[in-house]
């Protein structure tokens, strides 16, 4: 799959809207009604309080071939029908963490923190797209987009609950968390 | 450091004359007679025959805290006043590389390709900085750039050579090799 860009648009339209928006660490984001996901080449018009992030998906970065494989066979694609809830969480992490050498950051994410595998613990319920920002000049590092069923919505608090308590975690010093429901 | 956006601009004007370029795999760039480096947000004009490269520099995805720490160790920055000989080597690898898990990737790239082996064997004297361009939805996925002394240019060859005889280069299907002096 070659890298597709794109834009998170919040702004007065698009078919989610935004229910809530917390900033967990770091500046948060202005409040909008509605968030579109485009394909960046789509057009769209930025009115006022609108606001756009832009991300690309990209290879896996840390993710062994056991883990991948273990993912694939798990793991749904977006757009089910009874995903309703959606969230964005746009996360950054200090130059601390990308001045890390590949196997200390895999080392933190992975064998100390568990990142795939408490993911892989909500499989196939969340269904999730990581999307990079650093590489384009965005204010995030990483915008995730997650789609869930409500019935589910316990087990995504959960999810996101244990991921904040990790080592990997003290590496993020500006995280935005943005919940949504399909219109 | 941030990621820096660079564009390599070849045309009539630039810094560095362009005296030789290859297709070493894939469909080759048209000749031009100079090349410039820039950052993005600089302004250039686009005359006929002209092209552009972009590429941005990142966080190493592959290294090692020992491989990084010798390589601070003895590599060298741009601009040095005797590397007055240049080339840019824009790479594009297979789907069936990027389809591969990172400790995969990793497994090819160092331990059965030493890429990062060989390029230590040829510091100090070859500088370099290696831009990723996949993401930004470009032609070809990696930018290198190398400077160094005409007394090197042997050194150059060797190991530019050395790298295309690797397991990792299998994964390869489009490079051109440009070689550049100083105006």
């Amino acid at each position: 799959m070659p890298p597709v860009l794109v834009a998170f648009v919040a702004g007065a339209s698009g078919a989610w809207r935004i229910v809530r928006m917390d900033a967990v660490a770091g500046e948060g984001l202005s409040m909008a009604a509605r968030l579109a996901m485009l394909e960046v080449h789509e057009a769209w018009v930025l009115g006022e309080g609108s606001w756009v992030l832009r991300g690309v998906t990209s290879n896996t970065r840390y993710t062994h071939r056991p883990e991948a494989d273990t993912l694939a066979a798990r793991q749904q694609g977006l757009d089910r029908p009874q995903a309703s809830r959606a969230a964005l969480i746009p996360i950054r992490k200090t130059e601390a963490w990308w001045s890390l050498a590949q196997d200390e950051r895999r080392a933190i994410f992975e064998e100390r923190s568990r990142h795939i595998g408490i993911g892989l613990d909500y499989l196939p319920a969340i269904a999730r797209r990581l999307h990079h920002s650093r590489e384009l000049g965005e204010p995030f590092d990483f915008l995730t987009w997650f789609e869930y069923a409500p019935e589910h919505a316990d087990a995504f608090e959960e999810m996101v609950r244990r991921l904040r308590m990790t080592e990997e975690w003290r590496y993020v010093d500006r995280e935005v968390d943005i919940r949504l429901s399909r219109v």
